[in-house]
């Protein structure tokens, strides 16, 4: 009754690699590749589990010193921050396009101006032709896309800050084992982190949004994966929360990657395991100033890291922009 | 070589019941009760549980209808919200004195006229003579612990109002079975509820706190306890976070119930299982407008509910204010 | 660079349906139809939160009432047990084919006869005609791949009682309200159920395995998905894990669904969010008769249920086994 | 109205120390000796975290150089497996008597005929006067106070082995950071280890149950705490569940810290934070030999290890064998 689907004249697949594909990122990243019908993964390396299955069948995990960047496509870099920036090095020299997952080439790194923002939901255009592309960090990802919209058309009120009570699950601090990281230690407890408004990615968000002060305060949550973003906009006269809804949906009203809710704040539950961006805002009664409050929810590892580092290549090799994502 | 401890010239233990003790609240109101040696439960009641083991040796549930309120030194209400009104009225006419657990005569319930409010660390003494304490809300207690000190000597900006971020374990929300709270539905997720600053507690808050605007919104954690609040305290010129521990060291300094950390903000694992309340505060960089950042951490069945419950029974019967309690 | 794929002569999709779409396993039938390219989902039947999203793009849950079983090319009936029969007739009626996840037309039901029991890695052939399938409870699939070929070659010996500690996440006991699941009584607690050697999926698995004795003791896990059962299984003579594995490995050599590892015994992390079976054996050292020790591990939801009901669609619409499925 | 109670001729209390108080059976330990009335904490080290709160009021974690285990009436080890030789013999020359919580001195580590075996519900006679005394394994206390009476009466079929399927919290794996114990690996994990029956643990068991053949398999659950051992039973000719909970009853009558549930199987909810060991038992029904399933349930950290340390203590010092327990 059903004959079956057949395609014709599929291209080669893109050439990639993965450099460190051991850690929560690079798994991620790993598998979000291995799903994507346009690339073919080349390697996937890592330092301490070379020999081991990779995930992706038949691929096994390879140490770094055996693999050459050369001849790719497009390189992942998943290492620890602070390692990657030798990597992309060698990358370029060899004609290799990279897309670096780690800190070391975004604003405050002191590299920036070597790589590209790849913000790619705010700025696509210069991701395409991109030689090095600096995936942003998690929490960054959501606070961006969430008050770009807004700053651009005015709707905030700039002489208060901005409140961003962040929480996080704990994929977010790495693989690396450190006895805060326990599962004993975790289960059951909540806490604020990196206090006194000095986490490093502050300088991502204060780069792309100068005129806006930011208050941020993380928080680590019991729980694998997911980033949610409660944030407190005071907001310029007369805006409010279907206002804000308004310049969202209008900013990305073509993007798949991002949802607007229709009314109250999106869920952790609504976005783990996707590559999705979900927004929301309501109005508060009974304060005096005007502060509506939003909520940027993702997942960590999906769209604040694998997802959008997809989205990035995606953009370098002409593919449509959400292909392979899990929207 | 061990002669052990004798005591001499006990004192007969005072009465107390529990109505609605099979509830989360209930459970651990018995279950300190049950350590604190100046009393003897005389009974613990449950609608739905009745005849099944109470969890303090010896004793199993009562039917409501079984018990007799009169005849105790004090009556613990437990009931769900909207349930106290009735039992309070039957034990005032049997002379018995009441901690209510719930809201029903809480400031806004309409009946917080018939009660003294029992935030007993702020206002203890008419704890001692009242006939009926309406025990406070868990969110209520952490933030007005932590804002009173400061609105009393005038270290908050009253003109900005103070966001504050709570977050709850699911035994705030009690043991009735609603989809939303079961296991697999919570695990792994994280959420903000009640949004609009129209939780119910606000009321509380607000009528201890007139003068100071509140902007509350509370979320729901993936952990079975706990309450941890962090607050944004728009401050008065030249007030940073050593002032506001001041302030609160002093009020506190000999409440055995009240940590104030000495640097740093508290973590819920610090506080869980016990009948503590944990403040500390940190100042913020770079941001214009001075905010110091404080956190509130407590069990939300200890001193937001139980615990709290014990100090005014303590204070009613004249125990030490922290006898029997896990500090 | 990248001509995109293009597909040619795509026939018409398959058209299925789904009733009880708002339960856990409605949801992860409903997910696994939306991703599988060769059928179109008609309509989402849910009597609770009909005209809520249903996840599916596009598609609103429906009233049971609203909905015509005929027409399609499968219906799936996800409805609590106990509830499946009325549609299955109604469907029979219209013409329709069915997929039950329910119990009542599993071994044990007294409605086994209508119906071919659909484990289909054992036995495809009957599914793929079959006018009506009992898709296989979550604990006898793992317990029935891994034991029947081990009995069809003997190798087990059958004088002694097989003993299977089974555990599970809770979405296994469904998504109605009851205390016992929800978040704060399962969090940090392990316990057994069903216990005496009576859970009802005893009758699927003795059906299927009359001439070996069952010891099958069911526990449940604080997670939500999941299910890994340690099989203690005494072996004949020279019988040892090597040819436990070559027995599983001859009988599922080209079933991309079930993993027999080469060594060790799987966990649950390894199937979680899959429709895989993984199994693996170990011998035991210094017991005086021998017991290998053997672990089936499956996602109660995935293979245990919705990728199941998938595999055997694909049987009955003539697409491959596992087309659609997370292998 | 109340006159609170006096203590007349109470003795100088004894004093103790724990080394290695960082880690989780330290911490653990440490919490239990400061509410024990009759003892004061001299000292609690911490190779790690010396100078850092202990956790005990007033009392700040000790370098181990600082100390001197002398002058101390009992001296408890908490360190890690492997470094509590040197200081038990520190502890003898200095005439001060000692509870290793380490595997260092128990069967199966070669010097196990230096120290008493602390089973104390079962053989207290000998730690009373002991200078050294080896706390049991966490898995061991569960099953062999579950065994021991019932192959002390005859009940078991010792043809057949005990099927001892056991499942532990993490912290029963220690503090020291491992990438397998990060929250992120274990939760939603459930997962066999030390699989062929080669537990260390089990040196433990067969010293003292040599008669029996045991097929132990532990499994790591994703919760900070509690064991949960289901225990398959291969019984005598006529022996049934009532017969088994007879035999613990009898010999348990008067030991405060171990429950016998009169039906049904304990829970692990049931004996987390607590010093208790809950034992159940249950017929099977449809097996031909005769199996009971029992459970026995305990904290790790509890009675698994320091609530036996302190029940060993009480003994060697003369307070009631439960003083200080969470009963």
């Amino acid at each position: 009754m059903h004959v079956y689907v057949m395609k014709m004249h599929t291209p080669a697949p893109a050439a990639v690699g993965v450099v460190g594909a051991a850690g929560y990122t690079g798994i991620e990243t790993l598998r979000l590749l291995a799903r994507h019908e346009g690339v073919s993964v080349r390697f996937a390396t890592s330092q301490r589990e070379a020999g081991a299955p990779s995930g992706v069948p038949g691929l096994r995990l390879s140490a770094p010193g055996e693999v050459d960047p050369g001849d790719l496509d497009v390189l992942f870099l998943c290492v620890p921050h602070g390692k990657a920036v030798g990597w992309a090095e060698r990358a370029r020299q060899a004609g290799t396009r990279v897309v670096d997952l780690t800190a070391d080439h975004r604003p405050g790194s002191g590299r920036e101006a070597l790589a590209v923002y790849g913000l790619a939901d705010l700025s696509p255009a210069p991701v395409r032709d991109a030689a090095l592309v600096a995936n942003p960090g998690c929490y960054p990802t959501g606070v961006l896309l969430a008050l770009e919209p807004l700053a651009a058309e005015g709707l905030l009120d700039t002489t208060s800050p901005v409140v961003i009570n962040a929480a996080s699950g704990v994929t977010g601090a790495g693989r690396s084992p450190r006895r805060e990281l326990l599962f004993a230690e975790v289960a059951g407890d909540y806490r604020a982190y990196a206090t006194g408004n000095v986490h490093r990615h502050l300088h991502e968000m204060r780069a792309l949004l100068p005129e806006i002060q930011l208050l941020f305060q993380p928080h680590l949550l019991p729980i694998p994966r997911g980033i949610l973003e409660t944030i407190y906009l005071p907001v310029a006269n007369g805006v409010d929360a279907i206002r804000i809804r308004q310049a969202w949906t209008e900013r990305y009203a073509s993007n798949p990657t991002i949802r607007v809710n229709p009314e109250g704040l999106p869920s952790l539950s609504q976005v783990v395991g996707t590559d999705l961006l979900a927004l929301g805002a309501v109005d508060n009664e009974g304060v005096g100033s005007a502060v509506v409050t939003a909520v940027a929810a993702l997942d960590n590892l999906g769209k604040g890291a694998a997802g959008q580092a997809l989205q990035n290549m995606n953009l370098m090799l002409g593919f449509p922009p959400a292909e392979g994502l899990r929207c």
